[in-house]
């Protein structure tokens, strides 16, 4: 427990600036300002690299050899973030994974409206394949918007009869673009971050008039059996908190394995701030001994099958 | 993964006689003699104890001392079911946490309809306070409808101001008696044991003119605010899935911490099945390890508290 540490951080995020009324351009500038704020810790490389054409920030830990491999897809609400300001979250799942954490720079709106983040998300995963890396040996990670990117990544690998990775790993997922949850209205006053109308400002960037109903923008509404298991996080302080609830529920009914974690009184991906936050770095170890796990497992079913065969 | 084992397990559930318009006495002659087909394992003793005036079985592993004391609650839609039937899934989990295992014989419908249940729960608990229990060291368990009254009783505690345990377990939790769940439709054909029909059946045995919807009675919709962390399991292959899957969001909307995990193709309290299925074994595992920190950490918060003090 933490009870100094999530009011110190709800009241940080009450100051960030992200009004509805804001321009593209400013967003995206008062964000990297606000990520780049504090400095990556010493032993980390970003490189900027590429996988199917896409372009990536591979990130790497000094000292540490790579066993695995994660895609890691960053937030935004689509329009605004940048793969690399997203390193050291990153690098917190891949150092506890023993996993190469590659972020990915897919295009966003409104220059690059959907399908766009999709395309280049299925084509970084298909890079990932073609250089001979085995999907037991790949996982997913994504926040926010990054989330529902994953998820729609596994429908679209799934419908195009890739292999999938061994596991996603999604933090306060934003998979409904329809803004139909509960906790949009009950959770309004709790989340010091997001509110309905900011995130309402920017979908039309994202969708350009296609439906935000679509599966492949809000995965809720995905038909979502034979994915791989997914793990999701969110606070309860949160709007989206019912993205998570409900994909949870929506992939538990379609038979796919799912473990659903919800930290009370913490914001949106509270594991970003998990150098003031215990229960973020409590979160980040329990998702990576579940990520383990999954790899390990896919990596026993493939010897099975291999021997099998 | 176990295709095998689930496909076994699935078949053998089949063939259970529980249609439903036996009478109450030939059901719970037949649970008894399903339940008790399988010996116990050679290292369990139980006894038969009280609590707060309530029967118990209380269930010892030779040569495990334990640290901590789990209150459990059995299955069988308020109707059904044993304390010391459940002897060997309550150990599963006191093995894992160094917990004595305590079953409670709490009154069954139509003989003793809500609130006996509810009431019983309640004075064990409160009786094993009174032993001088801390309650950071008490974890509460159930199955099934022992899943939907171990919320009840932190719902009674906590509105008596009492000091509550430090963990919940609940294991496929009949949490919802006005049947209300998508997943009574969608998982009708999948679930082996359970069916609407049966369940609507019994439902007066315990209800007894009262309205199902009532918190007490269907925990999904009561106030769930100040409840302790909540662990809930459930597989993808019931008719109660969805009283797992709703319970975790109204929790979350609560403010309380909750992992919900869902495992895919396993039916109704599949970790009764631990022996023969390798999904039973690995879920208990993992609830063991939250239970187990759970119950460190809020013997952490009460040292400090102590030492604040």
């Amino acid at each position: 427990m933490s009870t100094e540490q999530r009011a110190t951080l709800d009241a940080i995020l009450r100051q960030a600036p992200f009004p509805a009324d804001l321009g593209v351009d400013e967003l995206r500038e008062q964000l990297r300002a606000l990520l780049s704020a504090q400095p990556l810790p010493a032993d980390l490389t970003v490189i900027a690299g590429e996988l199917g054409g896409v372009p990536t920030a591979e990130v790497t830990v000094e000292g540490v050899e790579p066993r695995h491999a994660m895609l890691y897809f960053h937030g935004g609400v689509y329009v605004l973030g940048e793969a690399a300001l997203s390193a050291d979250l990153a690098s917190q799942i891949g150092r506890r994974i023993e996993a190469k954490a590659i972020s990915v720079e897919y295009r966003l709106g409104p220059e690059h409206p959907y399908p766009a983040a999709v395309d280049d998300a299925l084509a970084a995963y298909q890079g990932l394949l073609q250089n001979g890396t085995s999907p037991a040996d790949i996982v997913l990670a994504g926040e926010s918007a990054g989330g529902g990117l994953a998820v729609a990544l596994l429908i679209r690998a799934r419908d195009h009869g890739l292999p999938l990775p061994a596991a996603a790993y999604l933090m306060s997922p934003y998979a409904d673009l329809t803004l139909s949850g509960e906790s949009m209205r009950t959770k309004r006053e709790a989340d010091p971050l997001m509110n309905p109308d900011a995130l309402l400002a920017r979908i039309p960037d994202y969708t350009a008039g296609q439906a935000a109903a679509l599966g492949l923008i809000s995965p809720i509404f995905a038909d979502l059996s034979g994915l791989p298991p997914l793990i999701i996080q969110a606070g309860s302080h949160e709007v989206l908190l019912d993205d998570a609830t409900r994909l949870a529920r929506e992939a538990a009914a379609a038979d796919v394995e799912v473990t659903l974690a919800i930290t009370p009184g913490v914001p949106h991906v509270f594991q970003a701030y998990h150098a003031i936050l215990d229960e973020g770095t409590e979160a980040l170890d329990r998702a990576g001994r579940l990520l383990a796990g999954h790899m390990s497992e896919a990596a026993r079913v493939g010897v099975e099958r291999t021997i099998g065969a």
